[in-house]
């Protein structure tokens, strides 16, 4: 049905493009699909009985603060707790967080208070989907900058950070889609670079307390207090973006940003005008489950479950896929990104996949720039249950099969 | 602290000021304080068991799904008792419909997906702020078009209309600030402009079950579809944006809109990078809330509380407000618009109210244009309790007393 409306969309709506990942989900959602596609935490460990104390409580203690209105800042205990205990480890104001609905949010609002039309921000090649959805919408430009196992790449980011870029994105810890994490040499010399262009940091960690079997590396943020000589305080050339999405549950919306207060100022200015706030009662129920020190004990939990998978996977990877594959080992977080032989388009190779109900997000998806490699793939290790993670790789071998075969009756 | 990044904001920056009502919330917060500032629902009659009932079931029984990422459209069942059970008795399918995160977002997306810069939105005189607010990030202009006791006027809304605005956003029911309603034969007239002139519209309804002692006025969506011959069916002129913040609790920011399904596509789109999708366990909760008919008891208890604070906040009005004062006479929703004789500034006025430890909102905020009043002020009744509200006008009057004394010194 054409209306009035169709002829008056904003020119904005023409950089926009649907995620592949949300366009996935109707098939996903199909019973007996197995699906790697989505960054889905396992359900079954939710740890709803815990929610339910937790709104059980707010609701007959704090009711009235946590059903009402609130500050566009967010609920002031919330910010305090992440002000002391945030994962990484640095003595911040509660004055530099703001709580957001999901890191999506953040990096919306970061478009929203630093992308003109025609700004180059500078990216990982290969990076998350998501950064480049939220910064599409405000006409930005990207300068794709190459990662390799070990992370960024120091000599791609030099190159990129000299074309002036208004800031760089980086996800250091088991990165979306490829698992790599930035080796902490990498990172030192990363913020040299960056400091020596003058290019601000935003640091995107969703899965930096996912940790299977390593230490966690310092983060940008900490690392940059020592090369600033004020240690293990926010200097405020890193934007750091946190979320609770990973260690407690997506569906709650519950993230923030750490940044300069007149950053956070300039984000509350925006996050009035698109939300008004982020919904008091999540933020309630987020600060009384994580007061008492139950997210650490929940993270340990979520960590052996998502390393048994990602063995599993590792395994399974390593058992049934064809010669000629290969695949990143992820220390942590919940993707492997595995490349096919160079010949095969992965893009091509899904609708085979769809057809043995076995679901992945094809590498193309997430290259920001020309360079895209049409024989990548991401494959997400934490939402399926082990069984089905077995299941779901040979049913991928039977598609990569299938296609080869009619590929050569062609 | 200045860092890198405070050179780097957007343009669009200088566009988005910050909400007197947000920057008041300070003042408002403090002990012994009477506010009539916000727009805030009464705490004390927050659905908090029904809620934790609520919360508890869906938990028990759903969380796997409540706790997860979910689609960007909404949760299913809850589109769908909305289309069912919309207050405004329309046929429509849950395709025409989206979840948003509060009405403000409804707002920001709609700014979004139709608004360039420098395109021209009708909007009544005054207006909702956030409405502005949302819309300035894009930077729209405004058609600023007079309203009256009956909403707004049709032959002021037939010139604004010449003037080929992107949309007109209207609030036909106890429209904030004013609490003015626009009368069934106005609705009728603006549909005929509306149409005859190409201009489609954005109806805003947080309030149309809040009426007291009227009974509800048909919504223009609804006119809609008679004046197009499909009457009770979605004709798709008319976008309306519902909200369950006034009839359930706000801190749960739980609205939609209903759109064209081309338009619901394109708010998708937006909001996909915007924040993925509005909390999973909010929408879930809120479909156990009212799936059985909760709300209509609800709002009935609602408009009783509310009903009884107008009136007392009238009669306090008339009881002690110096001469040469008028108000509106709003029969539903939360505000009370009063004006002061024309020499009273009511920006300066706030000053003084704060001294006597009371808020409202200055009226000069809610005008879009050059033709503020600024011896205008919104006052909400819903708020604070009855003792306070007579309490709250008399500390109302002493600031004003005070204000003319020292005006009367110089």
């Amino acid at each position: 049905m054409k209306t009035t409306w169709d002829t008056r969309y904003s020119k904005r709506i023409d950089f926009m493009k649907e995620s592949p990942i949300r366009k996935l989900l109707k098939f996903t959602e199909m019973e007996d699909v197995i699906s790697f596609a989505g960054g889905l935490p396992a359900p079954k460990i939710f740890p709803c009985q815990q929610f339910d104390e937790a709104c059980s409580k707010v609701l007959k203690e704090k009711g009235s603060i946590a059903l009402q209105y609130g500050t566009t800042g967010g609920y002031t205990p919330l910010r305090e707790w992440i002000a002391e205990n945030n994962p990484i480890g640095i003595k911040v104001s509660p004055d530099n967080i703001i709580i957001t609905s999901g890191s999506q949010q953040s990096l919306d609002m970061l478009g929203r208070v630093f992308i003109n039309e025609g700004d180059h921000i500078l990216v990982e090649s290969p990076t998350y989907l998501g950064a480049l959805q939220a910064w599409n919408a405000y006409g930005a430009s990207y300068i794709a900058t190459k990662i390799d196992d070990d992370g960024l790449i120091p000599e791609e980011f030099e190159n990129s950070a000299r074309c002036g870029p208004k800031f760089a994105y980086v996800q250091p810890n088991y990165h979306n889609p490829t698992g790599v994490s930035l080796t902490l040499e990498r990172r030192k010399r990363i913020l040299e670079i960056a400091d020596h262009y003058g290019i601000p940091l935003v640091e995107d960690d969703p899965y930096g307390q996912l940790n299977f079997d390593c230490e966690p590396i310092d983060s940008l943020l900490k690392l940059d207090s020592y090369y600033r000589n004020c240690p293990g305080n926010y200097c405020g050339d890193v934007i750091y973006l946190g979320t609770f999405s990973k260690v407690l549950a997506p569906g709650m919306r519950m993230a923030y940003v750490i940044a300069p207060l007149n950053v956070i100022n300039k984000i509350n200015l925006a996050k009035q005008g698109a939300d008004l706030h982020s919904a008091t009662f999540n933020q309630v129920v987020t600060y009384e489950m994580i007061k008492d020190g139950f997210i650490d004990e929940h993270v340990q939990l979520i960590r052996r479950v998502y390393a048994q998978r990602r063995d599993i996977m590792l395994d399974a990877l390593e058992k049934f896929m064809p010669e000629g594959c290969t695949w990143t080992h992820p220390k942590g977080g919940l993707f492997i990104w595995a490349f096919l032989p160079e010949t095969i388009d992965t893009t091509e190779l899904l609708a085979y996949a769809e057809k043995e109900k076995v679901a992945f997000v094809p590498g193309i998806q997430f290259f920001p720039g020309n360079h895209a490699m049409i024989n990548a793939m991401r494959l997400n290790f934490s939402n399926a249950s082990p069984d089905s993670i077995v299941t779901g790789v040979k049913r991928l071998v039977a598609a990569y099969n299938a296609y080869l075969e009619e590929k050569g009756d062609h």
